[in-house]
Parts: structure tokens; sequence; C-alpha cells
């Protein structure tokens, strides 16, 4: 099974795609830091001060402004994960984020998907408050 | 099978509560309307301007400032929901959302609680973005 969720940003779809591979843009709302630009075949190392949490992606692909494609875990042994930005009108874009390799047979698989859904939807609202209204205060609000 | 999503916002749970229960509020960061101030017994209209929506709930149960319980659906049949509004420190508010009666038996099953999640974690951030630092344009940023 999979997951997939889309945002509509009032922003052009370049401002959307640099707030990922910027290292200097995720920390307004989504992981506080990330270890470099995101470029194809790089390993990034992605932290979570407030959760003191860290991972690593692997990046697959890069098409600039338009999609990104990644694996949780180096090495690529994690779910995939493609992210697509679609500028439908001039300064709006739908982001859709479609991550893919859920086994869904059983209470704990259906908790994961569950758990991947909230984190989706959670950060897509909270890049949403940071392009459109300059907040980046809300990426902590989520209790697990 | 059940739904539970907490967010922790930074305003009085008075505050919290009152941003559901005052129709003149609601429209911020959920339904665009709500036809009558929330108490126990009532049966309440909900609107979805822009999604062309309509729906009732039954409220069951109202503890002001703590606990809001209802059901989708005049009339009982739908599943319920229960909000609960803990104030962990001054000005900090941890709302729980709890939806039960789910059956999770299939892919459509499973379809419906991924919706859900996707629902109360949406309407969640843009209650905090609302009530933290007035913005009240997300809540038409979900794309289904």
């Amino acid at each position: 099974m999979h997951n997939l969720t889309k945002m509509k940003i009032l922003k052009p779809a370049h401002e959307v795609y640099e707030s990922f591979v910027d290292p200097v843009k995720i920390g307004n709302f989504w992981f506080s830091s990330s270890s470099a630009r995101w470029e194809p075949g790089k390993t990034i190392t992605l932290k979570y001060e407030e959760y003191d949490a860290l991972g690593e992606i692997d990046i697959l692909e890069i098409d600039p402004n338009k999609k990104i494609v990644f694996s949780w875990g180096a090495n690529g042994e994690g779910h995939k994960v493609t992210m697509t930005f679609n500028e439908v009108e001039p300064s709006t874009t739908i982001i859709e984020v479609l991550e893919e390799g859920f086994e869904a047979q059983d209470l704990e698989g259906i908790g994961q998907l569950l758990d991947n859904k909230e984190g989706w939807v959670f950060m897509l609202t909270c890049l949403k408050g940071y392009l459109e209204c300059g907040m980046n205060q809300l990426r902590t609000g989520l209790v697990k």
C-alpha cells in the first residue's frame, strides 16, 4: 500500500521545491536541520532536535522545481518517497507526496500507515503556513 | 478501530474550546459555518462552502473548557468523536481528538481510516495556526 497526500500552496513551484532542497529553509516547517543541499546520489542527514531523532535519506532523483525522489535510510532499504511540484497556475502549486512500500495486513501495519499519514499532512500544513505567512512555529505541535 | 490525534496549542484551554463551540470562530480553521453554539442535546449543521458539503452532528456531552462529545450525522448513527482539552501549563493546551467506530478489515476500511486521520491532523494544524498566529487561510489547502 501507499500514502498519497496533496496540498495546495499559494506560491510558485520553485519556492516550494527550494524549501526542501535548501538546508537553510527546512527548519522552518519540518526537520530542524538537513546536512547538505539535496542533489542526486547524496545521502542527507536529517535531524529533529526537539524529538532527539536523526535519520538519513538517499536522494535518488531530482528534476529541479518538479520532482524529488528519495528513500528513507541510507543504502535504500527504506520506503520510497516521491514529491511532485505541479504549478497549476502562476503562484499556485499543488505538492503531492507519495510514500510507497507499506504492508497493512495487521494492526501494526495499519498503525504505521496512520502514523505516516499524520506526519505528511502535518508537515505539508506547516509548509503552507511557513511559505504563505512566514510562520515557523507550527512544526513542533504534533504530540505523539 | 479508532483514530487518536493530539496537538499542542500555545493558548489556554478556554480559547481552544471556544474555537469549536462559538459559531463565529469555526470558519477560521475548519468548516465555513456552524449553525449554533454547541450545547448538549443540540443538532448542529456544519457547512463546508468550498467543497459544497453539509453535515450534521449531535452534541452528546459538553464539559465546558474540558470536553466535547458528538456524533456525526443526526440521530447518532455515525462515529462518536471525543475532544478533550488539557491545559498542561498556563497558556498551553493539548487537544486530543478521538474518533471511534472504524472497521479496517479491507482496503476500503483502511482508506476511510487514512482519510479520517488526514482530516483531523489538517484541522488541528489549521487551528494551531489560527489561534497562535491569527492565520485563517490554511483551511482550504488540502487537496483530495
